[in-house]
């Protein structure tokens, strides 16, 4: 009569009605979001958008060996992460998030633990922020895992567009930048030989963390998204270098950025130091951090530094300028001279 | 000098920002619909839902060869149904559909103008219902295409719901069943034999674009939202059996149905006498017809029946009751004797 282990359950058995079922109690622990008067288990999910209130919606897609490897990215990571990159780009709008769709498929011969661990990472990213899944899809998949999450935000005011940055603007970035690019190396290259390298433990936790679990700039969006002065705001997602070349195109501006004072995070300048690599390019080009960057009225800067750090204890570094000719973004050095510095991840692009 | 015949190109020439340029183009093509303060370009579409009125959110993920074969489908085609299939569960509220957020990934060796196509496909689908795509995604794909379509409507009063169902109801469909089974059969076996077993090009082109280009009932499902005396509504997509087995469920009910009412498409009946196959079974287990299933006050069919047709054009059928022991659904024949049915397609069950 000894404890059996566990019975690793396979989707076929449990099928897709079944899946559905653990999906919704899933969804119903984590308790409803506001304004939810359907959620999953009807032909769509009915919601209530709060009079005065903007909607907002943003998707992703995330597949398997491009956006993730299932080697490195536990299933809880890769819920964590669907959701992380859906609540940052509600977050560069000054929004509030509120309603998630989440489909997902995944091979036959899965186990349902990973995907209950998947929708559990999910959980885990979407409860701070009191996020429900409301609704989804789900599928076999005859390659590796896919996944996309839409998520739906609320907004009481005006959202914080790419294309609002103004000549003269101070450009500004929260938190600091290259760690999440500094996490995917040392994953790439092996923890072993990352520790083996002499980086620690707890260093290689939290770089690892920066790539698998982002943290969204949420309360930090709500916060700059009111606050008088910021103009243009995005999501660092795909590399500063894009992410402000996306700013300047929307906004008809140019930039100039000082390199030397771009944030790269600490532990971006330990990895590189430890396993080569260069940090800055990795701050500057790297992506996925998910910090917001924003312009505003340089008489706002200091304000808007002291008052985030008060608000949210979170930096946000000015780091350059709107100004040059419209779509150019130049870097400098501390003493002046250019750095060329081409640009981010781009799909499709060797 | 002669012509040069039109280049070919890659997306890797393209580009992700090229194509999304292209996307936005073409998005901004079809004309927006009412309510987009902002679309594709920003981090988030910012939408405006009117007031009084809720919000209706559903996500429906396409896989090749799971959902769909490109030997089959053509890109304009695989774009068509993506948004259809989500029209129809916006159609099962008693809805209108209204803006739409897209995600593709497609291999690197894709070509523009099949990316091109999967759009043109999804903007005639979308044209007659004035929905706008809003957003989306783009990404490689390691394996075949996947696309994943989030389709957001609104509803003036309260959605129909697959839980309403009560005892005593009367159960009906729109349409015909079974012509989208027919189609896939055709396909699979190949057009040529097909052709060869008897069945006429027209009949072909008609059972073909059944499964390929399936319409979804936007304007029946809005006229019969709002008429007095239906209760339940969803949409047929996993198949009759399937379906009503969901309201059951939901609806804590049993149902009876007549086998020889429900209206089984000619074109279902002709293709299993050419072809091989039970038009019947394609009727009840098929799936993909997306026709809308309903049960309503017995006293208001006859009505509802009278007033669609009038409104539409299209035919209501009743084909049974809600009764009977909950979650049991009984298929009896004309007289009356009980015939074994199993249910429709579900993921991952083998």
């Amino acid at each position: 009569m000894n404890a059996e282990p566990p019975e690793r359950v396979g989707l076929g058995e449990l099928g897709e009605r079944g899946l559905i079922r653990r999906i919704r109690r899933s969804a119903a622990a984590t308790g409803a979001a506001p304004g939810v008067e359907v959620g999953i288990g009807d032909d769509t999910a009915v919601l209530a958008v709060p009079a005065g209130h903007k909607l907002l919606a943003t998707t992703d897609l995330l597949i398997e060996d491009v956006h993730f490897r299932r080697i490195s990215a536990a299933p809880s990571d890769i819920g964590w992460k669907a959701l992380a990159v859906n609540l940052s780009d509600i977050a560069a709008m000054g929004g509030i998030p509120r309603w998630a769709l989440v489909a997902l498929a995944v091979p036959a011969e899965t186990d349902v633990e990973s995907v209950d661990a998947f929708y559990a990472g999910m959980a885990e990213a979407a409860a701070p922020h009191g996020v429900t899944v409301v609704g989804g899809d789900t599928s076999v998949s005859p390659g590796g895992w896919t996944v996309n999450v839409t998520l739906l935000g609320i907004h009481p005011g005006e959202p914080r567009l790419r294309s609002h940055a103004r000549a003269g603007d101070a450009v500004a970035v929260t938190g600091s930048l290259g760690a999440s690019a500094a996490g995917l190396h040392a994953l790439e290259i092996g923890l072993d030989r990352a520790r083996d390298a002499g980086l620690t433990g707890a260093r290689l936790a939290e770089i690892t963390r920066a790539h698998l679990r982002p943290r969204a700039r949420v309360v930090e969006g709500r916060w700059l998204g009111q606050a008088p002065g910021v103009h243009a705001m995005m999501d660092c997602s795909d590399g500063l270098a894009t992410d402000l070349a996306h700013v300047c195109r929307e906004s008809g501006v140019g930039a100039r950025v000082r390199l030397d004072r771009v944030p790269v995070a600490a532990a971006a300048h330990e990895t590189a130091r430890a396993l080569g690599g260069d940090a800055r390019e990795w701050g500057v080009r790297g992506g996925e951090d998910y910090e917001l960057l924003l312009t505003c009225d340089p008489a706002a800067a200091d304000r808007l530094v002291a008052g985030l750090a008060e608000a949210t204890g979170t930096a946000l570094t000015v780091i350059g300028r709107i100004e040059g000719t419209a779509g150019e973004i130049v870097f400098v050095d501390a003493d002046g001279s250019t750095v060329p510095m081409r640009g981010g991840y781009e799909h499709f692009h060797g």
